[in-house]
Order: structure tokens, then C-alpha cells, then sequence
């Protein structure tokens, strides 16, 4: 950690500090610079020293080193993490490929759609039954029939079957049913929900939320790991920015960068990330290309009749054409899809 | 809702798209253009309608013309909602002010930094008892140790407690000592919590997330409201935009725009909004003189060794005088502070 | 365009605005809604009717059915357009590679750098003779001595010269040595630059600006459309967000976004998109599968002593490599690379 | 500067670096951490050490500790730099208060406008006469024409004459007739342009771009300082993020940051940075509650019936309420308006 004084700062206020530094239990090498004199803290634990080194008036600024995240880094164990449940494999060479509705709507619509899928190549099912909806007169899911529902699709096609929790008090229902519990974007940062899930022990797919940064969703992903649960799935599903002709702007670069600082497997949601089922297929095919060890990919039977995202629903018509494409350049960068 | 058809939609296809808006239950009228041809869907319910009809194919988008919410908005209720509780006012040409700490650390540390922000003009007080932390590894709050601390602080100032619930299964226990339930930004969009404590019926404090739009901060309130829980107090502390000089960027438009559009009251955090000691009391002042119906400030007895976000606290000198000023400008524009 | 009136205007308002309409030479078509009334107004010339009526007081707002650009609209011009120079090809299934230093140092630097280029299988070549520096204490190029040795490396390679011109008075002279002339993101909206590269009369490549959205960036092109110059390339080099990770984000889904909307060829820079080197060859591979048109990479024999940009320069060893992972891409999608 | 090696960056690798860090002139200090090996480089000129330090493989990050702008900053030069023209003052205690159309459209128009804003207290008067306009198909100004009457009505009413120069090729005939050369928010990195006005030697208004940094920010400012101009006023006119309810965000906070960190007066664009006539008149009392050192602010006789930006611009009469709240908060603060 870096310790920036304040301009003008005086001898003494610098020897305080450097005195402070050490009470926390670091080591303090003061270096006067022309302009500007910096303390280097050495030993930091990551619990907290920054916040209460910034808080000091003498102080301009503080710089971290170290990545605020630990478990979670590729320090900490350099070889990448391999999450699998039935025949979905996400990392070590496999593209997983998670695919189905938005919501479940019905016993016809799961099961049609499961198949559909399943015969193009995925080898996970999506569909929420819990449905956080961001207006309250929304659909708000089949709730544990949704469940259900899911659980009789993956007898059915041996799919692994993903799904959304939104609390912690269902955690242990969903936990019955599902393979993969998902954490949706808009509760990326519920703390009590990443603890439950953390507890509960099996592969969890954490979605990035939309305005956070790659430390946090890390931190998040942290939450789980520090619960003893490793089984984690980092998912990019786009950020907010100034752009709007997209729902969300999908930055693909989050696929190389994490895998530089994180062992966890990184996969792509391509329907979120922009919101319009034609951009699906080509940002499909770019996100394997970049190198993600999975997608989760929104298809219905009828887009224009979903309860849901049609929007950005494929047919799945469309899905099986845009699995060709991306099965083609999975193994043009040795790789398997699905 | 205005339906814009695709470039070279056939007039079989704009009829059958205004048959299936006439299945809806709505009325359709087709608008020829030189370019293009639109239909307006005229009678929506905001039930789904617009997201199905963006999913057709022949439909190149759909323009809401209402607003998504609707117990929330000026048209429902003209009069501004005044939420109130002990001494704390905000709204009806009040602006309240809630100070204190971000986090309780001790019994000493609330009590002399709630009896300082009283003797200050404030009249609710912050504490936060379970804290949401972006790492694991930092301090999480006193929890329900915390809380009677909290409690103790109101009898012996009369301050309303305002502070954080985290989770649906805490509501209950923090309601037993606070006055206003806080619904944090990173948890806006945590429905099952919005509706727990829409039916505890009493006053929320609902900070609108870092990257919420407006429509979604305010069908988050809806989310409340919809319990019959009218009491909800709107809290901007700013938005995560490019900018990094500052930890948020405050938008104090927020608060006249949200004027004419909603009933309820609006006030601005500029500690979190800024993040930055020195920049809170020239934002506390803009924030008023902008039109805000309360305050909420981070104080601290010494900010250097507060256990949380001391970067963004004020002493209680700095509190008092910022105080000054905000009064200052409040009645300058014939309003009460405090 | 659509008009919404304001929540309660009277019949007499809604008669006056029709009123305007009319005498605008459009022609009004009134709705009454459940709750607002809108007024289509068909026959939109996009010379500034919306700004008018948004200015007037019972209008809520103004929604544009149309969009702002014409000549670069696909309406207006189905096929795609082809950009040819030399050996440079982007377009019509190539897709061609522009690689080379960011800034011309010398003749040595920059010929060994092309021929390192060229044999890996770039068509085009950049380098900054005028280089625009955020910094005035920054290198600012070698000027015209470097648009010569640019136009030295293409008489010995072939490779066509692609080099950004920054002030309308520097054009004559840019036009004498270069090949394509480029517009850099801080001169998008540099409108006499625009009309003077319209002018020119030769291939343009124009950058998209790091805020600018897809209608202003197509509204940038028509300005040098407007000029009767249609040999312009759209180059997305990342946008602005709140992600520090990366110098900017770079968003690929502007590729099958921009396809659908213009029939201009569209390709990416994955060096400031990125601004990390390790990040480049993925996020190219990643921009081929997304179906862009070209690409434009900045590579420097020697990073760690480049005059400017190094950390996102790749050294002729890692861009052949990169070029072949691009090539396998390109052809599983059918495409020819270079 | 601070240089942090990657992870396992071997004894060797760190003394090289610090080798190259001494053989630029700069003083290397190593310091060993637990997990990260660090190298302060002390003596830092600002130009161009940290790009080329940055570039070298073995090099995780480089951390700078100094500002990147010089002549621009607080610590240059301690005192505030007030500019003045005419009746116009700007810094120093008074809030200069420039106002006027986005366009001049007539000498009628103009001249009516400017002794509307001047009775009610304005002292600078504003109108475009070079438009940079989106759209190629909209009102361009009346060029020269239209600085004509500027300057007739600066004669008139004594108010400053504030108008956007828009390429360098203009700066000399603008000069004739302005008493402020503004640079709009599109040309903020047009650095030939900030150099011509740098050499005009008359006061520049120059406004921030809406994806700037602060940094990016003072550095063009730093453009002007650095030809021996040092009339430079700094512009907020707000910065483009998520949010469209309004067509900018307008941070305020900018304010007293700046103040922190430059010398140069900060005015606010309260009209551009919401676009909502409405909203203008609480952010302008919110600016002047916030410490900023001028406003500039549309007026037009008939906002429904202007050429451009109609929908921001206040009428005289709204103006002049403004500018009595306006006045009232700036004399609770010490003060003057005008």
C-alpha cells in the first residue's frame, strides 16, 4: 500500500504517519519525492488498513498493491477451476453451453424447448422459476412448480438444470430441484444470499452486476469461496453505460482479463448482454473466440409469446444455427462446445 | 405505446401486428409515414404488453408513453408525501437532517457523536449495525448489539434511528429498534426485501442504486408501496459513472426531476456521493439550495479511526459548520433545516 | 415522430400543437390515450422539427420514429460498401488488417516494423506523423519528416498508409503521402475536419469518439458522406465507462449493430480498446467472430521504448501469432484475413 | 511514480527496471513486500516516463504520484486566477453570470435578449454564431453575420460577448469580435485549436468534454497555459453516463474539486448539463450553493420557436427568477452575482 501525503506536509506529520503505519502492525519506508513525499506500507492484511490510512488528514491519497481479493486469485492457486454437474462442463477445454427460456412458463414449453436444445448441442438448462422483475406487476415466476418443472426436464434430457435463487430463506427448496444455483446480477452484492449459497455446497453461477467493478465481482465471488464452497461460475452479462441502442453493453475483454487474475471459469450471457436476439449469434461466436469457458444463451419456442425477455429470445431454429457457428470456431481454437 | 414497425413492413404484416394489439385488449391505430409505419396501442396496463410486442419480428421497437410505475407518481397523488417520525421531518418545506456514523462501534462513540449532531440542528440519526461491505474480510457491524446502542441513543436524544436491514429475515428484529428501515443501494433491487419491509409499515429510506435509472429507482418504490406501506423516503447518493476523482457521481438534478414525477420525498447523501470529507458540505448546500428534502451526513468522532468509510466522514466541527451554511441557504429560499 | 403531450393538456392545447404541426408541413394525427394524448406527426424532413416542438411547453417530450442519418442509412443503400486501397481490402468478406507502430520514431523503426507486418499479413499500414497527446509535455510526432517515411515504407512494402490528420489545414498535406486518412475519437465531432476529409476526396477511416453513440458516430460519417465522399470506415476503438480495468470498453456488438443500420464497413481496435497487449489477440480473434470488416493493431518492435502507447503495442512476434489464431477464425466463418 | 512488478518478478527482473528507472534520470527506491515487489521512482518530469515504464513485460502497473498538469495547478500557483472583461467577472467573489440564445438567429433576437438578461443582472452575454451541430442537416449558425451583431450588441449593453470558436482557422476573425473565445465540449481535445486560442491571448472559456476526466480536463487547459495565456475559465457542462431522463449528468462536485486542485475559475452550464428548461433554475442555485465562480445559462425570447436547443433555454422572464434565488443564495454565502 502506498501512502500519498498531502502536498506540504510537514516532517512531522510524515514520521506520525509512519508511526501509525507501524502501530497497524506494517512496516513504514518513508521516500521523499521532489514534490511530494509517499510512505510504502508493507505487510498489509486486506482488512481495512486503506480505508482508515485515507481517513487521516494529513493523507492525499492511498494506493493499493495487492488485490483485495484473495481466494479467489490466480496467486492463490494458479490452476484454472473446472465447475461440472451431470454432462455440463464448464472450463478445461469445454465451452459449456447453458440454454432455455427466460422463465418457465409451462410443463409444454420447458420440456419442447429442453429438447430443442439439447439435440443443438447445450448440455445445461436455463429457466427461472423465482423472477425478479424490476416492475412489481411483472410476472414474477411459477415459483416451486417452476421447479418442478425443471427437475422433470433433466430427467427427461439429462440437462443440468440452472436456476435463479433471489433469497436466502429459499435457498434450501431450490437446492432440491437445481444443479446450478444462479445469482442474478441485480443481487450480485446480497451479502446474506452469497453466504447461504456459499453454505449450501454446490456449483453456484454468479452473474457480474451491471455497474460493478472487476474487484467487486471478485469480492463476490470471495463471499462464496470464504463459506468453503469453490464450485463457482463467474458470468459476464454486460454493464451499464451511456449506450442504449443495447440493453447492456457486453465487454468480452472481462473474459481474458479475469482469466489472468481469477483460476474461476469465466462464461458469457450474449441475450442480456445485448438485449436483441439478431446480436446474439455473432457476439455468441466473439465470446468463444475471446476465450470463455461457457454461455448461457435465452431460447423459446416463441419469442413473440414469451412472459419474458423475448426480445432477446432465439428460436430455437436460430439457436441451433448459431451452435454451428460456434462450435466452428470453438474447434478452430481446440476447443469443445457444449 | 407507439409500435414502429420494421423498414418494408408489408400491410399484411402491420395488420396482423394490429390485430394481436386488439387481442391484447388495446386499441390500434395505424399511423402511415413516408418512411415508416407506426401503431399506436392505445389503453396499456403495464402489465407485460410492451415487452411482447418488442419480441415480434416485424417490429423494429416499442415507445412507452407512460411511465412503468404508477402508485409512486405525481399523477396518482399531487400532493407531496411528508414522511415524519420523533423529531424528524422530511418533505413539506422541511429538510430533515440524519447524521451520524457510518458504522456503530461503541456505546461512547454514538452516544457523543448523536448528542454532537443534535446540538448541530440534526434530527435523525445514522448507524449502520449490520453492515453490507464489498469484502468479506472487512468489519460487518455490531449487528443486534449494535441496534440497542442505536436504541439507547434515541431515548437519550430523541434522534429517529435510521439504519440498514440487509436481508428479509432481519426485518423483523431491526424493527423492534429502528425508527426509519434503510434499504441500501447495492440492495434496491432485492424485491423479496422490499416487500418485507413494505409490510412492516413503517417509514423506508430507499437509496437509489449506482447504476438504477430513475424509472427502475422508482418501481423499486413501488415495490413498497405496493404493500400499502406509503412511507418511503427516496435517498440519491450518486451513480457510478467514468468518473474516479470522486467515489460516485452525485446527481443533484435527480432531485427537482424527481419532484415532478413523484410524491415522495427526496434526499441526497453527499458523503457517499462524493466520498471525499472536503467536498461533503459544498454538496450538502448545493443539494439544499437544489431543492432536496433532507440530508443525510456521515459523521464521525474521529474520522481517522472510524472502522468504515472515515475518508467521507466529518468531525463534528466540520458538521456544525456545514450546518451553518446548509441553514443558511434553506432559508434563503424559505425552508426549515432540521 | 411522436408527439407526447404533457399529462392534462386540454383539447385547445392539443388543437394549437396539431396547429404547429400542420404549419411545419407535416401532417398531425391525434390519439387519445387513456391517460396522455400524442400527436404523430408524419412526414419528418430531420431538419430540426423535434428540437422545435420539444421546446414547446405542453409537450412532454418528442420520440423520433425515424432515425437522424440518411446517406449512411442501409434504407438508403442496401449493399455494403466496399474500401479499397493498394492491397488494403475491408469489406465484402475481407477482412483486412491495418498494423503498425502508434507513433512514426524513424525510418528503422517503422520500415522494419511493416515488413514484419506484411509478412505476418497486414494490408495496411498506421503510424502518427501529427499525433494528438492528451498531454502538451507529450511527444507530438515527427510531422511531415514522418508521413514521408511512411510513404518510403509503402513504395518498399506495398502496404496501404493509414494516418490520422488532425486540423483541416493539415489535409493537403496529409493527402500528398497517406492512403486512408483518419480521423482519431477526439476529433469525431471536429466538424470543418469532417467536411475537409469529405472533400479530399480519398478513403477515410473515422474513430468512434469514447462517448459518442451510434447515432452520433453515424451522424460524424455523414458528414463527410454529405460531401459526396462515400469511402468512409467506421472504426470502433471502446467507449467510456465506469471500468478502470481496461484503458476504455470496447464493445464488439457495435459490429452486427452497425451492420444491420449502414452498409459502411465497420472494424475494430483492439489496442485502444483494450490498452493492455495481452489482451489484443483475443479480443481480435473475438472482433473477427463478430464479423467486423477489418482490424487495426498497434505493433512496435520494441514496446518498452515506444515513444507512446506501449503497454497496449504487441511485438511482431505476438501479432503474427495473433494473426494466425484471426486467420483460422476468418476462414471457419468464411472470410479471407488481409 | 510508483512501478509494481508482477507477481513473481525475480531479483534479477528488478534490477533491471530499476537500472532503466535510473538510466531516465530518476532516483529507483525498491521495496520488497510480502506478496508484491515494488520500485519507487523518484524525480518524475511528466513526460512521457510512466507510458514507457508501463510497457516493459515485467511491469504489472504504474501508479503516478503527481498530477499530470503543472502550470493549471494549485500548487503552481496558490491564488485564485480571476478573469474579467467588460462588466464580466469571473472568480474572486463574484459569480459572473453569462446568458443568452444557443444561437444569435437575428439582430432583433440578440439585441432583445441581451437587455432582457442584462436587467436582470447578467454581465456576459452568450450566442453562437459557429454552431457545431450533430446533424449535418441542422441550422449552422450565421457565421460571421451573426458576429456582427455579438459585437453591436455588446455596444449596447456593455455585456461581454462569450462565443464558440470552432477550428483554428477562425480564431483571428472571431477575435475581432469577442471578448471570450469559448471552446465548446466536442472540441475540448482539438489541441491545434486550444494552441491558436492559447496564442490569441484573450480569455478562453473552455468547456469540459462530456467522457473528460478531470485530469484530460486540466490538461487541455494546460494546452492554453502553456502558450502564455492564462485567461482560462474551466466549464462543467456535464458528463455523459446512463442516465437520459436528462441529456447530461451534471456533476456539481466538480466544483469544489477543482477549486482544490487549480486556480482557474469553474462556471457551470446548468442549461446543457440537464437540457430540461425546468431543471435549470434549481442546478443554477445548486452551482452557486456548490462555490462556482460563474453560470452560463440559454435565454431565448420564444424558446418553442428556437433554431437550437429550445428545449434547455429558459425565457427572460424564467430567467430573471432565476437569477433572483440565485442571488440570494450567493449573498447567504458571501457573495456577489453579476
Amino acid at each position: 500500500m502506498i501512502v500519498v501525503m498531502k502536498m506540504g506536509a510537514t516532517q512531522e506529520m510524515v514520521d506520525r504517519m509512519a508511526r501509525r503505519i507501524e502501530e497497524m502492525g506494517l512496516k513504514a519506508h518513508i521516500i521523499v519525492g521532489t514534490e511530494r513525499t509517499v510512505i510504502a506500507a508493507v505487510g498489509e492484511k486486506r482488512n481495512g488498513e486503506r480505508e482508515t490510512l485515507e481517513s487521516c488528514e494529513e493523507v492525499d491519497k492511498v494506493v493499493p498493491i495487492l488485490a483485495p481479493y484473495k481466494v479467489a486469485s490466480r496467486e492463490t492457486r494458479p490452476e484454472p477451476t473446472c465447475v461440472t454437474s451431470h454432462q455440463l462442463q464448464i472450463g478445461n477445454g469445454h465451452v459449456g453451453v447453458i440454454a432455455g427460456p427466460c422463465s418457465v412458463e409451462s410443463a409444454e414449453q420447458l420440456l419442447g424447448t429442453a429438447q430443442a436444445v439439447k439435440s443443438a448441442g447445450a448440455t445445461g438448462l436455463r429457466g427461472g422459476a423465482f423472477k425478479p422483475r424490476t416492475s412489481p406487476y411483472a410476472f414474477q415466476g411459477l415459483k416451486e412448480e417452476g421447479l418442478k418443472i425443471l427437475a422433470a426436464a433433466r430427467e427427461a434430457t439429462g440437462l443440468a438444470v440452472v436456476t435463479e435463487v433471489m433469497t436466502p430463506g429459499h435457498v434450501e427448496m431450490l437446492a432440491k430441484y437445481a444443479d446450478v444455483l444462479q445469482i442474478g446480477a441485480r443481487n450480485m452484492q446480497n451479502y446474506h444470499l452469497l453466504q447461504a449459497v456459499g453454505d449450501a455446497g454446490m456449483p453456484v453461477l454468479l452473474k457480474r452486476g451491471p455497474s460493478a467493478t472487476i474487484d467487486e465481482f471478485l469480492l463476490a465471488a470471495e463471499y462464496i469461496l470464504d463459506r468453503g464452497n469453490s464450485q463457482v461460475v463467474l458470468c459476464e452479462r454486460g454493464v451499464r453505460t451511456f449506450e442504449t441502442h443495447t440493453r447492456f453493453t457486453l465487454p468480452l475483454a472481462t473474459v481474458p482479463y479475469l482469466h489472468e487474475r481469477t483460476h474461476l471459469p469465466v462464461i458469457i450471457d450474449p441475450s442480456h448482454g445485448t438485449g436483441i436476439a439478431s446480436l446474439v449469434p455473432p457476439m455468441a461466436a466473439a465470446a468463444v473466440a475471446a476465450g470463455c469457458d461457457g454461455l448461457m444463451v435465452e431460447v423459446h419456442p416463441d419469442p413473440s409469446k414469451a412472459l419474458s425477455d423475448g426480445a432477446q429470445s432465439l428460436t430455437p431454429e436460430a439457436f441451433a444455427e448459431m451452435m454451428k457457428t460456434c462450435r466452428t470456431v470453438a474447434e478452430a481454437l481446440g476447443k469443445e462446445l457444449g
